[in-house]
């Protein structure tokens, strides 16, 4: 039945990419309170696609943040049912002027589309609407039952989402859920993803003087702010790149020897990601791990953003009061967040220097997660991909968070099904985010055969 | 003589105050290119009231930078010459939000004008020009020759006026200078300033990866520029306050046994600096050295800002590739600045981490030095100040930098006077700068009465 739906996706290419454009265009930046507007446009956008590919029951639900979208189809008795999860929030485009075109027009160079959002997760969310369409315009109905539960907020820790899927256990009862928010291994190869990393995100907060003072005439006798903040967070990681937070490995959970050598087999060059990829001198990170162990199954600490005193233009000698940083966690099976949150405290506190006081904020945090291979929806998606792309199934990790994994498996008792269409080098969070093109085809036409398959029940 | 004057100064008190708002008001930050329109506005606004105070050569001289405003009065033959300097830039107002009232609205609370400037410079330059107001309002002419060199770079750098004065030693040859920008000691104590610290001002550059890079899937494996420039400043100084930049100490030079005595008499409570004027929970700074030769006396190392990756409302997960911070180096006395900036760029290359690369842009440097009190104009100045006051000078030093003392020293031969109206809690560079109004009248009737009394020859 796959000729039908992939002929379908052949005949309607233009369209289907047209569609994708407008839905990118809407700066949906979640965590930036100037975008909120656009946030909500973009759910409209969502509801108003979900209705044209013959679902029902369509919702925007309000939260107290971005809204959700929710729609089903649940007119196949006696086949399983698939929740389909995606999200219509982006990143900040910023530094915007690395952007080699404006990062909320999509553009097409070399056969991708550049722009915030086209694989993370527009583009990859977009793929399952346009899967389920095919498969109506194809069969007048759907192999599986399906629910879609799309969130605004997954770029900002996604809590609204995590409430709703606590308290609506029954509504969103499935067998499986299925998330397109990953990428291939490699180009050309069919990839499944069974693990994923958590992630507890801080601010951190130092004050020294009450108020900024002149370094001249108190430079050697007041505390500076930057240089506190400066030496704690140099105390909590060592030059290796080990994390020096007291109890912060206690809990890791070493991958299997079988999967450690099945990570063995895939390419792998360390020089070509330092080139193409990362472009700094070396890569770096702790001793005694391969670069995939230590991004897939080790922890790191990380600080995304760091801000105090005077940074404009040219000189101003002054001893700043307040300096902040952004910091995460990121952690793997068996830490447990709350742990690592409280010891992550601990450790600013034993390394705050003598003048300076400090706060840590706890903006969101979420588990690191394995899913079983062996699973009969992970099989079945397996077998469609490879069927898809003509070569075996590969099963990696991703040193990346989807908090609602942890959700699924935590309040519906469900795995997650993490079929990916983006590539290594698509710059997720960057300047000059992509999608290549026929990856969003392919990605279409894989779900819509992994649903026909998976609602023939067990092969 | 003094009597004349001081009755002027005493009759005209509302509108030398008022003049002074008008002054204040045009926001002179020199650092800003915005403010460049503002800053030349305010040199005019200087050249006009040279001329009416009855000044003669007013000159508005156009620099690669910011204008300097001359003047001169060479009608005392047999007289010495007297070089009165001061700056009409500002620095920038930031934070804005901890300003009571506007930086640039002077508004009297408590007997203080709060205004950024009020103390540094415009008030206390603006008291020499209405000193020899006073003067030729009194006597008709005035008790020496007078020559005025104003600046609107001072608080970045002064390059301009340091190229002027390097190349027009026949034009601005004096006897002495006389500047006004430091502080009283205490209130109440006429204080004479007879040694300064230089400056060093860097840019330092940090970069990691070649562009910003998602947290997850490179996290353990990216070098991250902010960590990275974190790791370095915090090599530069250790958690006692000792800088760690090597040779930085070697050519420093302790002050005389009877400055120290001389300094242990003054007084001093570091209770007191700490509520009043840094507001953290202890002092800190280098073992072995009083708050007043650890200012006033040893080098000292600052970050004054720091900037990099994503530092705006909520989460984003990012390694960042570019971080920077300024980071400036008081120096003392004997301390060469072109052997300090070497010395720093070493240290800051010994201390990059791996992966990252960094680079040191120089803004500025100047020496630290020391004034002779035995010079006669200095004795002169001493001896007006405490007949004004009603106690005796005290000789102490700051530990701020005015670059063109050295200028003055090495390009004219001269030494300069340092006789400032300040307070020590006025809060230059900081919000809420503020100017004792008491302060601004008995500053002009000072430098009034010195200039009466140096024109009377040698004591």
């Amino acid at each position: 039945m796959s000729q039908a739906t992939n002929a379908f996706v052949e005949q309607h290419r233009d369209r289907l990419f047209e569609e994708l454009k407008d839905f990118i265009r809407i700066p949906s930046v979640s965590t930036l309170p100037e975008h909120q507007g656009d946030v909500a446009r973009c759910a409209q956008f969502v509801a108003d696609a979900l209705t044209k590919a013959g679902l029902e029951n369509v919702e925007v639900i309000p939260t107290a943040g971005h809204p959700l979208v929710y729609a089903d189809w649940l007119h196949a008795p006696g086949q399983p049912t698939v929740l389909c999860y995606g999200h219509y929030d982006v990143q900040p485009p910023d530094p915007l002027e690395l952007w080699v075109t404006p990062p909320f027009e999509p553009t097409v160079r070399d056969g991708n589309a550049y722009a915030r959002g086209a694989v993370d997760d527009k583009g990859q969310m977009y793929m399952h609407i346009k899967a389920i369409e095919a498969l109506f315009a194809v069969h007048g109905k759907l192999p599986v039952n399906v629910k879609m539960l799309i969130e605004g907020e997954e770029e900002i820790g996604g809590k609204s989402i995590a409430k709703y899927v606590a308290e609506n256990g029954a509504k969103l009862k499935a067998d499986v859920a299925l998330v397109s928010d990953t990428a291939l291994y490699a180009e050309g190869m069919p990839t499944l993803c069974v693990g994923l990393r958590g992630l507890a995100y801080m601010e951190v907060e130092a004050k020294g003087p009450a108020w900024d003072l002149h370094s001249g005439s108190y430079g050697g006798a007041a505390p500076n702010a930057i240089f506190g903040l400066v030496e704690l967070l140099s105390k909590l990681k060592n030059a290796d790149g080990v994390i020096q937070v007291p109890g912060l490995y206690d809990d890791v959970a070493a991958p299997a020897e079988a999967e450690l050598a099945s990570w063995r087999q895939l390419p792998f060059s360390e020089s070509e990601m330092l080139a193409k990829e990362v472009g700094s001198t070396v890569l770096t990170g702790e001793p005694g791990y391969t670069v995939l162990e230590r991004t897939w199954a080790r922890p790191t600490l990380e600080v995304h953003g760091i801000a105090g005193g005077f940074t404009g233009a040219g000189a101003k000698t002054v001893i700043p009061a307040v300096a902040k940083a952004k910091v995460s966690l990121r952690l793997v099976p068996n830490q447990d967040p709350e742990k690592v949150v409280a010891a992550f405290k601990k450790a600013v506190a034993a390394a705050t220097p003598k003048g300076i006081t400090t706060s840590v904020t706890v903006l969101s945090h979420s588990p690191g997660l394995v899913v079983n291979p062996d699973h009969p929806a992970i099989r079945v998606a397996a077998a469609a991909f490879a069927e898809m792309m003509g070569r075996p199934t590969v099963f990696v990790r991703s040193g990346g968070s989807i908090p609602i994994v942890g959700d699924f498996h935590q309040h519906l008792g469900i795995p997650t099904i993490l079929m990916g269409f983006g590539l290594p080098d698509d710059g997720l969070h960057s300047p000059n985010e992509k999608f290549c093109i026929a990856n969003y085809y392919l990605g279409i036409q894989t779900v819509a055969l992994f649903l026909e398959q998976y609602g023939k029940g067990p092969s």
